[in-house]
């Protein structure tokens, strides 16, 4: 296994039973990716999973310990997508997930009838950036920002990928919870979940857990809210579960 | 002052410094009128305020404990406008607030160019009902169900007689969320702050607050969440400092 000079091997869970190879000037990933594959409604028996805006895979990777149901996983960034496929060799999860090099718009077209029963995405937060901003470092942009794709494109894609009555789940921030909601019923995800995660008691929301149902009727449900850190500044036990 | 045979007085805070006259079995306020008083950005010191489906004027009764502003309110029951008449005259209210029996869709045409710093907004939030539940009790009904009035109808009045910049605050279920921050859109009120309201901990919410700004821009903040029950089933402390 070839581990790159500015790279690292990390555990996903306290266990050490899973680990990913990061990179700090490329991508590492973040609490977003844990509640992610958390709040996703996992097939458990039958039912295929895709994953866009894959990054280092470790969404896939996450999702791969509590469901043995076949996950795709794409990712438009050569060397991020490199790096996870050997994360998913370094797991022995070759059988269970398969990493695409290629732009989500394009999956539709190539998946063609072949949809999903769940579609997950924690993609770029942040508009297109400042060419200052560009220059710093292309990898990390283009992560967080929408330089390669956008909102629009994101749920417009995933909601083709979706079987009818499947589900869409999205990681996001709540300051774009009009667009997105808007988005999802215009492109027929309604819907149906929402959680806010808070960083502590007393705070501001500020990441955004939604998942639709393609082609599902209204009916949002709103889930207690989920506190990362409790009061004294250590994570809760809630997150802290998660990772265990 | 009249007393009607099914009415009863009520005291609106703790402190008894405020009353106003319900009837189980025509209008009795609820605890979304609390909460929707306290979470609208009340303009302080110059501002006009307008409160839609307003009932037995339980809002701008709130309210005018906060602000020293002129309040009109719009009820189109009769018999809940002439409850709010009097428990308006009842608190000594008559020079701040101002009731008007009439249909909220006619309200833009009759202020015409006198347009509100703050539109607030308690609708019923029900789909239209069936023939049986229509009989039973129909001042319920209508304040209840969508019968007199639609969301949408509600969203696009409240636009109309809010001021560029000016703010409008509604509260409903959260199960219609998306229909809420589409609309509000939609008519050119931007949501810019939104907080949900859930019964006790581990609770999905079961309320939500909206705040839009009339022509702002795209920029939503979720604020902490609020409990009204805490474990043991009393009033949580921060829904007791509303009412005392």
């Amino acid at each position: 296994m070839q581990i790159n000079e500015d790279e690292r091997i990390d555990y996903l869970f306290t266990d050490e039973s899973m680990r990913i190879i990061q990179s700090p000037s490329v991508f590492s990933y973040s609490i977003d990716a844990v509640l992610l594959a958390h709040f996703s409604s996992l097939p458990k028996t039958r039912g295929k999973i895709i994953d866009l805006c894959s990054g280092n895979g470790v969404v896939p990777l996450l999702m791969s310990r509590y469901t043995s149901q076949p996950i795709d996983a794409v990712e438009i960034q050569p060397r991020l997508y490199d790096m996870a496929v050997r994360s998913i060799e370094l797991n022995g999860k070759q059988n269970q997930i398969t990493m695409r090099l290629g732009d989500l718009k394009d999956m539709p077209a190539m998946y063609k009838n072949d949809k999903f029963d769940l579609v997950t995405v924690n993609p770029p937060y942040f508009d297109t950036p400042s060419g200052d901003h560009y220059n710093l470092n292309e990898h990390l942009t283009i992560a967080r920002h929408e330089v390669m794709t956008t909102l629009e494109m994101v749920i417009e894609s995933a909601s083709k990928l979706t079987k009818s009555g499947g589900k869409m789940a999205l990681v996001h921030r709540p300051d774009r919870l009009v667009d997105i909601l808007s988005l999802m019923r215009q492109y027929k995800l309604e819907p149906k979940r929402m959680q806010l995660v808070y960083p502590r008691q007393g705070k501001e929301a500020n990441i955004l857990l939604v998942e639709a149902v393609r082609d599902g009727r209204k009916a949002l449900k709103v889930l207690p809210p989920f506190y990362v850190f409790n009061g004294d500044g250590q994570y809760t036990k809630e997150y802290l579960q998660l990772v265990y």
